[in-house]
């Protein structure tokens, strides 16, 4: 019998922001594959999830390289795709740690949507995005009444990012590193920029946040800083 | 010494949808606050916690009137906030049961914002939006590399959603009911209507969902239900 891929949501800052199930899915885990980059020393998902981790499981390491060079990306996807069934054909039980929630901007999606098209069983546990822990965590309503809410990659075209601006009272900006000032100049320019918060590497002892973008410019910023911003 | 005021997001379908912290949350509570609207027979938020609520704890029904009279709707606001200010006052830790999570289009907000302004101690506790366990348990990837994912009320103007429709790969539209010919409409001419999902009163046990938007025309929608589209 096969076994079965797990993609579970891990939120973003905190271990007591994994849902009920998702602790339950890891704690009954065969195989545990916390991805990282390479640069990273370490992997967030797991360093949030390290406490349900069974002893029994197996933890492995996958390298996902942040390359825009589409022929690595592939050969890493599916290096790292044929690592995972090799142990569902033995009919092992591997559950994927992801960052925030699976289904938004994730590693993991690549990973879903290989094995999907391969037949394999497939349960993905949501997660809390990392926009709505930093939301809750500094009080900031997100999105109320009749307005739109966009959650756009800062990696998005200008052009987009332009005009989802204008017609998005309240906006998301995940992805956030070395475009921030192109990003902060359109903020200026949509009239988002007075409502705006930036918090880079959310709930870590390092964490940074930035509330006076208006006039600040330069900031120590890396991949997981989230802009949160209104247009009021 | 004052209480405080928890905002509880308890997710969207399934009482393993909570995260710890959420559930911690609640079975420290002396009260909890869980909000109808005057049609329901029933408290969705209060049947998904129900296993969490500790018996000593007060367990308070309060009435949310689904209507677009602002007088009504303040009047309800305050009343609801008085009565919470009752117990902060009397140093008890009150938790408000929230949907999805709590800073996305939720009742919570607007009692937020009251208690806010009049100093209280708050804490806000995320949970998993019903687009996020939607899109986990069928399978749908929500937002992927550059892509935007635009968060859209039906109720919203049909200008504003033209313009968000035409500029976002992926949309989830919530609150949809009344108005959903208008909105197939609009799907249908941006689009999104191939690759789009409505589900209705998700995870509950009469959960109805359409997969064929193209040719299906009537469905028997209420205020729960949600679309999840993709332009490819």
């Amino acid at each position: 019998m096969e076994g079965i891929f797990y993609g579970v949501g891990v939120g973003s800052e905190d271990s007591e922001l994994l849902t009920i199930k998702a602790v339950k899915t890891i704690q009954n885990a065969d195989v545990i594959i916390a991805p990282k980059t390479e640069k990273q020393k370490e992997s967030i998902a797991f360093s949030i999830a390290k406490q349900y981790i069974p002893k029994r499981a197996k933890i492995i390491f996958q390298i996902f390289p942040m390359t825009k060079n589409k022929k690595l990306l592939n050969e890493a996807w599916l290096c790292n795709k044929n690592e995972i069934v090799k142990y569902l054909k033995r009919g092992k039980k591997v559950v994927f740690l992801t960052l925030g929630d699976p289904m938004i901007f994730s590693t993991y999606i690549n990973i879903f949507v290989l094995l999907k098209d391969e037949g394999f069983h497939i349960k993905t546990i949501p997660g809390i995005p990392s926009f709505c822990a930093i939301a809750a965590r500094l009080g900031v309503p997100l999105v109320k009444e009749n307005e739109i809410l966009s959650i756009i990659p800062a990696t998005a075209e200008n052009n987009t990012l332009q005009k989802v601006l204008k017609n998005s009272e309240n906006i998301v900006l995940m992805k956030v590193s070395k475009n921030s000032d192109e990003i902060l100049n359109q903020l200026r320019r949509s009239g988002h920029i007075k409502n705006a918060i930036l918090v880079s590497r959310s709930g870590l002892n390092d964490e940074i946040i930035h509330d006076n973008l208006e006039t600040n410019k330069f900031f120590n910023i890396n991949y997981l800083s989230t802009i949160i911003a209104k247009k009021k």
